[in-house]
């Protein structure tokens, strides 16, 4: 059975995967309101070191909020961070893969 | 088969629910990205009409920042209004069983 760990974190994923699909950088209050997302995901994300690593990534790589698909790749490396972290196969970051994993919100 | 849409509800209300159970209400930065966190899922959240929801909740209800324990109480009574456009059976937002779901990270 899944630990919360990784209850929370499949979970935590899935919503930034998809909120980066879906990010429309025309609008100055939605790059706003991703940057604040994201500092509140590096900020308050409920597990101590997985925080503290988002956050670090975060700095040392600024995301691209010029578009949803390079949005998009960034969180995939993100993620792929913790993966390689943690001994686990790394997930191909091309636009494709990725659109169609997250960008169809079903709504 | 979950929907898209099912996936990603599930996903976020459990990110939510877990990131307002570990909520430091005491630091002014965990204050400043709570709410940052809260505006931006009514900014960015992958569903027109669930963000929009969401916003005129958070603005008729604002979120109680002094507590966890209230915070996620909160967050509980956000998910029940969708619950409840949607027919579902309520949550009994009370503190022991959200604590019980939400409250270990597990790390
Ligand atoms: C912000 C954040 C930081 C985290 N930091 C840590 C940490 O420092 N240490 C730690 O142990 N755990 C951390 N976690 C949890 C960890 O990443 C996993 O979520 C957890 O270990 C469960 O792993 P899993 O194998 O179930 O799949 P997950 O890694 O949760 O992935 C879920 C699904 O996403 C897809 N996926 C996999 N890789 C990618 C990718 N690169 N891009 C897009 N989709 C992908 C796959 O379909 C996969 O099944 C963090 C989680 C989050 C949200
Ligand atoms: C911010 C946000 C706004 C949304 N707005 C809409 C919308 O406007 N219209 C729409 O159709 N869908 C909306 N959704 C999706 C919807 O809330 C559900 O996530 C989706 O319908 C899947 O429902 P579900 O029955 O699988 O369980 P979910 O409602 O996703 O709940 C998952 C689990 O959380 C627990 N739970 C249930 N209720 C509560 C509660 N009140 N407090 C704490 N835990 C609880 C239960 O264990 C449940 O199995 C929204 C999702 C989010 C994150």
């Amino acid at each position: 059975e899944a630990t919360r760990k990784q209850v929370v974190g499949r979970a935590g994923w899935m919503l930034i995967h998809s909120m980066a699909a879906k990010f429309q950088p025309g609008e100055e209050r939605a790059v706003l309101a991703m940057q604040g997302f994201l500092e509140a995901i590096a900020e308050l994300y409920p597990c101590e070191l997985c925080k503290t690593h988002f956050g670090q990534f975060l700095d040392a790589s600024p995301p691209p909020m010029d578009s949803a698909l390079a949005l998009l790749v960034w969180t995939c490396k993100a993620h792929n961070e913790v993966n390689s972290r943690n001994g686990k196969q790394l997930f191909p970051c091309e636009k494709e893969p990725l659109q169609a994993l997250y960008g169809d919100c079903g709504c």
